[in-house]
């Protein structure tokens, strides 16, 4: 996705990806140069564990729709950057309702990139990630199949 | 939950939990004893990602519903195993459709157990997943509110 989509869906012209739909994500901030973003998640009914609260899995996928977004706003139009590696630490149980999350870029170099995110619902903080992501740009990554 | 619980849903007598029946989730196998499970899952459209595969944050998420049943199953009826900390190693991308995990419990301490994941979909390694999940009982966990 190109800087120019992630504006439109911030300004609501362009829907979000089905993921992110899921999620209930809602881009809220986009900072193009530092790759930064803030995202609204809703943590809904179908997400919850046998004791009512939201699985981790979804948590991580709401911290994975942090981090993505905050490195595809950096790329260029035939870049794309798909996550090698995820890891999420569990600090907090969350509930059903909103959840706010922020990624960044921590170190972008030629390809690897290293990112970060943060979780939080009524201002605890729910979870925090760090992901390992490789660019690619279109034209090269037609040989490989693997990312 | 209970290791009878885990047989009733196999069974089919007993409905998954709500995160498991996003996912698509079905228990094919349980092992109480070595603490092994395999999880049939759906890979839904409303999980993908803008090029049409499923995002990562959902594969961790089915990767977090092998695991943590892998140790569950091995649990007494006043235990439970919150997960603190999950990585995973995405290896390739997963489209539409059925795939296949298996979640272990590699050591099962007194409260520090690790566990491992995989997820596969026609046979091609998808994802790769570790997990740290400390037990706990419910009435010792009374005094805690963080796990």
């Amino acid at each position: 996705m190109s800087k120019g989509m992630f504006h439109k869906m911030l300004d609501g012209n362009l829907p979000m990806p089905n993921a992110a739909q899921t999620l209930g994500a809602k881009i809220l901030e986009i900072d193009c140069k530092k790759g930064k973003v803030k995202v609204e998640f809703e943590a809904k009914e179908a997400f919850t564990n046998p004791v009512g609260n939201i699985q981790g899995g979804f948590l991580s996928a709401m911290l994975d729709d942090t981090m993505g977004p905050a490195l595809a706003v950096t790329l260029e139009d035939n870049e794309f950057a798909p996550t090698l590696e995820l890891k999420i630490n569990f600090i907090a149980p969350a509930v059903i309702g909103k959840l706010y999350g922020w990624g960044r870029v921590v170190s972008k170099g030629a390809s690897v990139c290293f990112l970060e995110g943060e979780l939080f619902q009524e201002g605890t903080l729910i979870a925090r990630s760090t992901a390992t992501a490789l660019i690619r740009n279109f034209s090269s990554s037609a040989k490989k199949q693997d990312h």
